[in-house]
């Protein structure tokens, strides 16, 4: 038992230090890489990522992997490795399955897929995209038949992105989502848009990166575990235990982008910083369950970072760092923060209409997995949808379909996470309000990191041991819900918008 | 042969792509990587290095050099390939006569050394240090002496950084040195010093970073083919061919630092990027003659930065940057970037009292190495020698003998790279102001970059496919000396300080 376990450990940090090795030439091509050494060093993370690739598929792997699952030594592993073979074995059957052939293929495909996205997005032009997509599609739906032949595909697609999720699941909880929010902005629409020329102006980009770094420590960004950069678009990415990393991108003229990207990957980060280290090395330790990493940063964005009373202590320091924020009375900041009207491009969006972004998507989805839609009527059939969700309809497909870049690279059943991660935050903010009672004081006081406290003892040290549906019942007693976001968004914006 | 060279290039590509992740998770530990995510990257790092060696060392790389070397083959390939089978032989046949066990050892050895160094120097206290210095210096006598056993020490190590070079040639150009500088820093210490006082104040980093940037891309750095960060330590960094980083440091109160660093590095930098492409995946591409290597940032640096004309053109521009220079009198700064006086630390040192900095260190390997000077009497002979050459005496070990890392770590034979650079730059100045005439006015239309592209033409492109020596005697066609460093010493400061 311990030579095999003391074998299988090496052999994951084996694969563990080609993956680092893999994350560190991605981030460095998305933060610091000069055009010129691109090729190269593409050509160097094709490598690394074949040698990761066959460590995990390897023979020796795979024997380690069954040899651990007999009952009687699976039962002797503590739940970090059995988490480990269990998921090990799961992958390594998968991609046992998965023809050597058609997997390079599909991966091929999918870049080439996504540099047609990128094209099509810029021309403003689906029908460059559509056969890309249309072979995304149905290379898509064989990928995962040859991974779960028994399954139905888009249920396996979901589970990728959120394990132990299924769509009756999602088909429930969204339709909650719709019939709440259908009303609530109705409501919203009705009180009238708020004026925010006060906003308007040049914010110095040295300065609006002293905000951010103000802003991650502020809530508990732990600069000695992490590191901040600049990208083309904000993302988190853990290089190793001790080493979680952020970007941001900064507008001149819209200085609340950075903050709030700063305060969602700061959310990130601050879950994977807080993974407890007894994970190191084991799947765990892996946090592939994008709704519970999508609640934590849209949780700290929204319902921390957009609540007025976050800014109380520290709106003086704003305007100290950025001194035009001097001339913005805090009021009209925080309508500014809060502002909710329908629009087309859902990175943009605001907190509310937001989850019918993502409902849309999910219904396309559907529509495409399950009734097997037409890709050239997939256009019209969006807009369609944004027009019923959102009373509002796309003038061209660059605003419309060709927008995210998920579907290009065949991220198929990713979407749904983001929303079931603000379902998962007001579940979680019901249950921190029942155990230290009402946010507003706690923020207004300063005491933010009290709360950054709470989550990390209830859900970030845990990493992905539990999968998001045990989260939930482990830390709030109840299955998944959506009242909670409802009743949050309901008296939240009944204040604002005084109805 | 085709089939042979295939595989070796083959062979070649994998080395490198280790050697790349190897750079990178450098780079990354000395510019970005925060405190808590070291061990494990020093872990990876180990683990990466330890593939490449072995990569380098294997008995199927040691078999196609051979083969390669046959003469009629070698005959067959061109000259980067030739230049890399030779080198890969020598030092494939010089590491196969290192035991394993010793070669670990050393390596470790090294590294904790290193760490003593570093306490040693920060208490200022040399008995710390001395154990380990004596036991570098032994070990580093004992690794020269299983790689090349039949030759003298310290010319094997003066080899290592300088392939091509002997003492019998250094101590003939550095005697010249020597014998030219005295009277000249006699002179210049008879014309008493400047007052610089109005460079005092305080100096907005990021603003110094814009400046950098101008500079850079002023001298030919390209910013596609590169990228600047920053770092404890300036230094630069080829990660890949398009590629080339280096980094800086910031002091809010002194900007001629990050001034004068950016240059320094900008040479190094705008060295390796120039390289033939066709050199790519070759030795060629490894530019491992520090003294050729340091001829260009020391050119840059001190030869076209501190010549007056050099800031004629960008002068205004600096001063819209960084307001402060605005109140500098153009003069006043000139005089600034030129102050020459005795100084304690080589690295703060100026371009004159600098090079007897390096003989002092010469001169003290010397005696490690030929006179088996005990280490307990280094510290004496260090200030003896500081005293003789640059008439002050340190007050303690700290601005004596601990200040350079070079000796903890082994590298002895590295020092005199410095100033045999600065001395093939004397020389390329006077080939270039033969083939171009005189700098002065090129500088001062703001022409720099026609320097940079005659310098890419005779030196960059080639790489390390000629050492230094065949280097100057192909550019310059004599051999190296001393005299047109001094004399363009004599000139510029004669002007400067009217004598």
């Amino acid at each position: 038992m311990n030579q095999t376990l003391d074998k299988f450990k090496e052999h994951l940090k084996k694969m563990r230090q080609y993956e680092q090795a893999v994350c560190l030439l991605n981030w460095d091509l998305q933060t610091m890489a000069p055009k010129k050494g691109v090729e190269s060093k593409l050509e160097t993370l094709g490598f690394f990522s074949t040698e990761s690739f066959k460590l995990s598929t390897s023979e020796e792997y795979g024997a380690m992997l069954q040899e651990l699952s007999r009952p009687e030594l699976f039962a002797q592993l503590d739940e970090g490795m059995q988490l480990t073979v269990k998921r090990g074995l799961r992958d390594y059957q998968r991609f046992q399955r998965v023809p050597q052939d058609f997997y390079t293929d599909y991966v091929t495909t999918s870049a080439r897929s996504e540099k047609m996205w990128e094209e099509a997005k810029r021309a403003g032009d689906f029908s460059l995209f559509s056969p890309w997509l249309d072979k995304m599609i149905s290379m898509t739906r064989q990928y995962v038949g040859y991974m779960e032949p028994e399954k139905d595909a888009y249920e396996v697609l979901l589970d990728m992105y959120e394990e132990g999720m299924d769509s009756a699941t999602i088909d429930r909880i969204f339709d909650e989502m719709k019939e709440g929010l259908l009303p609530l902005l109705s409501k919203i629409a009705a009180a009238g848009m708020p004026d925010l020329s006060a906003l308007e102006g040049h914010y110095d980009i040295d300065a609006q990166k002293k905000v951010q770094n103000m802003l991650l420590s502020y809530i508990g960004f732990d600069f000695d575990g992490g590191a901040v950069a600049e990208s083309e678009h904000p993302f988190t990415m853990g290089i190793c235990h001790g080493d979680i990393r952020t970007t941001n991108h900064y507008l001149e003229d819209a200085p609340l982008s950075a903050i709030f990207s700063a305060i969602h990957e700061g959310g990130h980060a601050i879950f994977e910083q807080n993974i407890d280290p007894v994970f190191v090395n084991t799947a765990a330790e892996q946090v592939n369950l994008m709704g519970l990493h999508e609640s934590q940063s849209r949780f700290f964005e929204n319902i921390l970072g957009r609540n007025p009373n976050f800014w109380k202590p520290v709106y003086g320091q704003l305007g100290e760092l950025l001194p035009q924020f001097q001339t913005v009375p805090f009021d009209v900041f925080c309508r500014a923060i809060n502002d909710v009207r329908p629009s087309f491009i859902r990175t943009e969006a605001d907190e509310v209409t937001y989850c019918l972004h993502i409902i849309l998507r999910y219904e396309m989805e559907k529509a495409i997995f399950r009734d097997h839609a037409a890709t050239d009527t997939l256009p019209e059939l969006w807009n369609d949808k944004m027009e019923e969700l959102l009373g509002i309809r796309p003038a061209n497909d660059a605003e419309g379909i060709l927008q995210d870049m998920h579907w290009s690279d065949g991220s198929f059943g990713y979407f749904p996470s983001y929303l079931l991660g603000s379902i998962y935050g007001g579940m979680f903010l019901n249950q921190i309000e029942k155990e230290l009672g009402s946010l507003d004081p706690i923020l207004a006081e300063g005491r933010v990191k009290e709360i950054t406290a709470w989550l990390n003892k209830k859900i970030h040290r845990y990493g992905s041991l539990y999968n998001s549906r045990q989260a939930v019942q482990r830390v709030c007693g109840c299955e998944i819900s959506a009242a909670p976001l409802l009743s949050y968004f309901n008296k939240k914006y009944g204040e604002i918008y005084g109805f």
